[in-house]
């Protein structure tokens, strides 16, 4: 017999998350705060249940998609003892250490605990650029491993419940950069009258084709390594920081997204390390600030 | 007869650029200050000139890939003459006033003059991932088309020779700003024993498939509704960025380079834009600061 898996909520993300294994053919239960949300499931084929108890009893796996883990915490907690024995999956965002938290509790209630961070947004959902990463118990990983895939492309980080939120944050980071210097490069060309959707078009392929540059970075990172042959050197990159940020208040844009990277080129630059490789900012990160 | 071109500056990337040429069975001329630097291109069959002026006498085009805007003012000045009537193509990176100043230089001397920016890494040209931006003389971009596109997919931003550095530097603030992102993420796993590689692994792909979302990014800025559907408000990116942060704090990785794109966020929410979409960071910008 197939999983019975139960989604306790059924927004943006729960919804299609539930969908994605109706349509594989598996039994779903879904929940939803409000239940009007939740009838396109029904329509589909999912059971609505009208409680979370009603939901919870009787299913192998629960994935928890909320909003945020005190939300979580708030539907569960009432639900413990129907959940021991059983294996909960929380794809809803949190900290590492709520995570972890959520594992302890977990694991006082004799729970098979396995936390998520999904790397896509809906639309993507059961698509092949959906990625889904996982920490926490690896039989819960192994054994639901066909259903966890429906979202997906899944993979287990280890044990730690909480390092799949430390990637999901940490690759967030990048996001939330990535944006704002093309918002930047977009404020750039706009003083020349130049629209965004034409600075996309040169822009999106040039950054995808530089994502291909990180597993060098990463290399030279890993080894330490800042002095070997074909990278591009601190004060190489200092110059090119200025020049942008130089033609940047020519355009009348502000500075303020460039600056911290500069400044973080400059002080390995007056630690000494001028020649080095640029990747050296990730050892000047390293330091809270 | 097929164009005969002239290449000053046999570096990293103009060593490439000739070679590109030479491999597509064309007539090509090289000059390198430091002549030894030009002869593995002798060898493949190029004419390697002892002076600039031998280089540039003769020949329809002249492309220039110098260090900077001063060692190319100091390399052509002295042959101004003898590229009257010709056409000049300069990929060496410069500010877009540098661009204009040279297109200036160049129409005093009836010099017919093409600016452009190379997208791409050496290792890159001649391959599918290259692409060369230009500005200026459109005259000379369509008659020379079949020569520029040895060195990767050409196009023409318009009759303003500043064009090719402004769009350049504006894509490199992207770029920048999307590699001290990695970092920052590289340093947060770090602290918990996770390779950058590993971390690349993950983070790459993930940032390539976002960068499809730049182009609805930009219709939203064109548009300038920032109140449509489906757009991640102020608010949620907010919370989502001070989750980073305490993260990073967490790990003792420094928030320098997410605290701007905070403040930015921040910025806007506090004048009242709280529900609207994130993209507006790109108004908060327009603004020297
Ligand atoms: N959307 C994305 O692109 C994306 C990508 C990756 C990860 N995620 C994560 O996925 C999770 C869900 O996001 P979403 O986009 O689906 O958000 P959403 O559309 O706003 O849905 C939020 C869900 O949480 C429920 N909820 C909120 N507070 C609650 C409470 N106190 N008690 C019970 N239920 C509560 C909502 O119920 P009501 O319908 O009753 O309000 C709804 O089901 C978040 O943690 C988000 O960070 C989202
Ligand atoms: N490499 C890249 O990834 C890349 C990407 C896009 C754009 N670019 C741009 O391409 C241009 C060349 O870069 P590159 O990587 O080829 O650099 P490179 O390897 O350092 O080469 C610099 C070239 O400039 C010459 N040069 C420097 N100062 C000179 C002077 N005063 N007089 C005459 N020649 C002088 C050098 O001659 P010697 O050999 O005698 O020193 C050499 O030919 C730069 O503007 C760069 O920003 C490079």
């Amino acid at each position: 017999m197939m999983t019975s898996t139960t989604f306790l909520g059924t927004g943006a993300m729960g919804g299609v998350l539930a969908a994605a294994v109706l349509d594989a053919g598996r039994p779903v239960t879904v929940w939803n705060r409000s239940q009007d949300r939740a009838q396109w499931l029904g329509e589909r084929g999912a059971t609505v249940a009208a409680t979370v108890t009603e939901a919870v009893t009787g299913a192998e796996v629960t994935v928890v998609c909320l909003f945020d883990h005190r939300s979580v915490r708030e539907v569960l907690d009432p639900v413990a003892d129907r959940l021991s024995g059983r294996t909960l999956v929380n794809l809803t965002t949190t900290t590492p250490d709520q995570a972890r938290e959520l594992a302890t509790w977990a694991a006082t209630h004799q729970i098979d605990y396995l936390d998520g961070a999904i790397m896509a947004v809906p639309a993507m959902i059961g698509g092949p650029g959906s990625a889904v990463l996982y920490s926490g118990s690896a039989t819960a990983f192994d054994t639901h491993r066909g259903l966890l895939d429906r979202s997906g492309a899944s993979s287990h980080l280890g044990a730690d419940a909480g390092l799949a939120s430390l990637y999901d944050l940490a690759i967030l980071a990048g996001m939330y950069a990535m944006f704002a210097g093309f918002s930047h490069g977009a404020a750039m060309v706009a003083a020349d009258g130049v629209s965004a959707t034409d600075f996309a078009t040169r822009a999106a392929p040039f950054l995808a084709a530089m994502t291909g540059s990180l597993a060098g970075s990463a290399a030279v990172i890993d080894a330490g390594n800042y002095a070997g042959e074909g990278q591009q050197s601190l004060e190489f990159t200092r110059v090119a920081l200025e020049t942008i940020m130089q033609a940047s208040r020519d355009q009348g844009v502000s500075t303020e997204v460039l600056r911290p990277i500069h400044d973080l080129v400059h002080r390995q630059i007056a630690a000494g390390r001028g020649t080095q490789g640029s990747d050296r900012i990730f050892e000047e990160l390293r330091r809270p600030r």
